[in-house]
């Protein structure tokens, strides 16, 4: 291992106690692996919404500055409580990424993956070099490239997460919202081949075009004046009563239970019961495009449930052999299922220009940055 | 069974497809019981929050008018589609009563129940006679009249059920809201009794007193300018992870959503995650004082649910043995803690008149109506 670089690039989101973030590149010694462990040189590593959060915090982007080798912006004094936990701490940021096993420990399992391609999860991946346990890593099938394996986790496991907490809590449909979403497209391509009914709500006309186009049945317009009454139908057509709502904010939920209540009761055959659809109807928020508050107008009787929805949590509940199997299906169906697209591939050193950051801040649906560390 | 009265009254609701609610007494033949049932001479039918949604529908009350035996009110067109299900058909109301058996089949169960003053549950007790199976009726103990039974069901098994659920699913204390009311008090004794930690809020100092002078530890007053951090103090003392509200709209479950991850966060000894914590705080609706919208500021990590809760489905969830356990508790302690304060006794005629219907419509905390249908 003589020939690896001493020292690797680390990005590292430092929100001060004084209520002032700062990303910097700190410039770490190359780690080595142990006997069980890889040493990956990391290539492409996305920028998720769900790494934005740690990465600006509730930073107020029109603040950013730059200068020194850094990147500045201030957070309203209000946010900080909150973020108690994380003050005075310079945290590696990036859940998800891939690249090339450049060192290997003593195992044989550790060895047999040199010179791999390898998918990795779990943090501090916006860095040239990242340790990973041997068996924790994803090999890519050969031929696929850092790029194409950058999103084998959250996207991918997330929506297959969706189909899985669908089927273990005894729903037959389900509904996505942001549908056109990398994820959503993802989902559309899951359902398809797996013959689930899938409800997909859009915000406008282009993107109900991208879903329609690559299979999709049931797609509905929420920009549109006949929403309500056309997700209605779409619910009562696929019997969906879960859905996964990546919005958070505004009416959408409750929309959405409101239009499973209209499709269930339109369909009941007892008589009148003034606590509505006893099929319970569920939405899980798993997402916060819309950080505004959520309203529920409550008109769907008493057999409902709105929640927070972690794909950590649901991993945990199906337990590892069940997680493996989802694993390996992103693996072997990361070129199709599963692919991702990115509109810009950046450095490290340009993730931190203001005028990049708010750029990929944007979260606008179909856009996605990658940042490959192997260029500086 | 020669002496009975031949007919009997009976208050019925009835929503007309043209949006007139008219309520009206109909002379009904009175019922033969089967062998297996008994006939109950109803005496005492309280007018809880729960009736009042099938007494009196989504009407606007400033259109009461009585007449001719009946009394009628407008019900506003834009909500008669969510009540397409009970259009024109005249329904009895009335959950539960209490009364004496004035007739009994020829099973010994049911002849055993002669004389007896019995509860029962299942609706049209607003009515001067109810059958009833022998097996569902709730003997009372002797000494027990009808108006302290009345209320054997809804608010006793709700309490119960409360404790029950925050049992089942791994809480070991609770939360409940408009917590002086007679419900709230009942859960204040069960939960004194059985050692469950409770935080009780409530909407005024007067309503706190009520709650204090019968041993409730935690009371938290929502009118009070500092709410949030007492809050947050009861939960963090308490450990209470789990919420029944019955005010349902407005920001208050998302008071208590944030209140219990403060309390969480603050406990905590892991590392900062930007998920917040890991436990599962859980707010259940199960009624609505307030029926404008529930307001979520989502900032409780993912680990959270929000759901509608009835009573039917928890008694479901946990089969009939279990349920017939906290049947006989109730009837063991009808005197004591699940003792019912009525703020007046009123005949069925009465219910009929537009000044008591605006009365008994109110819901204040603490004032409730007690229909005594043997008054004619």
């Amino acid at each position: 291992m003589a020939d690896l670089p001493k020292t690797g690039l680390q990005l590292r989101s430092l929100l001060k106690g004084s209520g002032e973030l700062e990303l910097s590149l700190a410039d770490v010694p190359t780690p080595q692996p142990a006997a069980d462990e890889v040493l990956v040189r990391v290539e492409a590593s996305p920028i998720n919404p769900s790494d934005l959060g740690l990465l600006l915090g509730p930073a107020d982007l029109s603040t950013l500055k730059a200068g020194g080798g850094k990147v500045t912006a201030k957070v309203p004094e209000r946010f900080l409580p909150a973020q108690a936990a994380r003050l005075d701490q310079p945290l590696p940021v990036g859940n998800e990424g891939a690249g090339v096993v450049i060192a290997a420990g003593a195992d044989p399992a550790a060895q047999a993956l040199m010179g791999r391609t390898v998918a990795v999860l779990g943090g501090a991946m916006y860095a040239q070099h990242r340790i990973a346990k041997a068996a924790d890593v994803l090999p890519m099938h050969p031929g696929v490239t850092a790029r194409e394996g950058a999103s084998c986790f959250v996207n991918p496991l997330t929506a297959l997460g969706m189909v899985g907490a669908m089927r273990r809590e005894g729903h037959t449909a389900l509904v996505h919202t942001a549908a056109a979403s990398n994820l959503g497209q993802m989902l559309v391509k899951i359902c398809l081949a797996d013959g689930v009914p899938l409800v997909n709500i859009v915000r406008s006309d282009a993107q109900a075009k991208i879903l329609r186009d690559i299979g999709a049945t049931h797609v509905v317009d929420s920009s549109t004046p006949d929403f309500q009454q056309a997700l209605t139908e779409a619910l009562a057509e696929t019997g969906a009563t879960i859905a996964f709502d990546a919005i958070g904010g505004g009416r959408l939920a409750s929309q959405i239970l409101g239009g499973m209540e209209a499709s269930l009761v339109r369909k009941a055959t007892g008589g009148f019961s003034r606590y509505g659809s006893t099929t319970h109807k569920q939405v899980y928020i798993y997402g916060g495009l819309d950080t505004g508050p959520t309203e529920l107008v409550r008109s769907y009787g008493m057999a409902w449930g709105l929640g927070g929805w972690l794909l950590t949590y649901f991993i945990q509940q199906i337990g590892p052999a069940e997680a493996q199997k989802l694993r390996q299906r992103v693996a072997d169906e990361i070129k199709t299922t599963f692919a991702s697209h990115y509109t810009a591939e950046i450095s490290l050193s340009e993730a931190l220009r203001p005028e990049v950051i708010a750029a990929y801040n944007k979260k606008s649906t179909g856009e996605k940055y990658l940042i490959n560390p192997a260029k500086g």
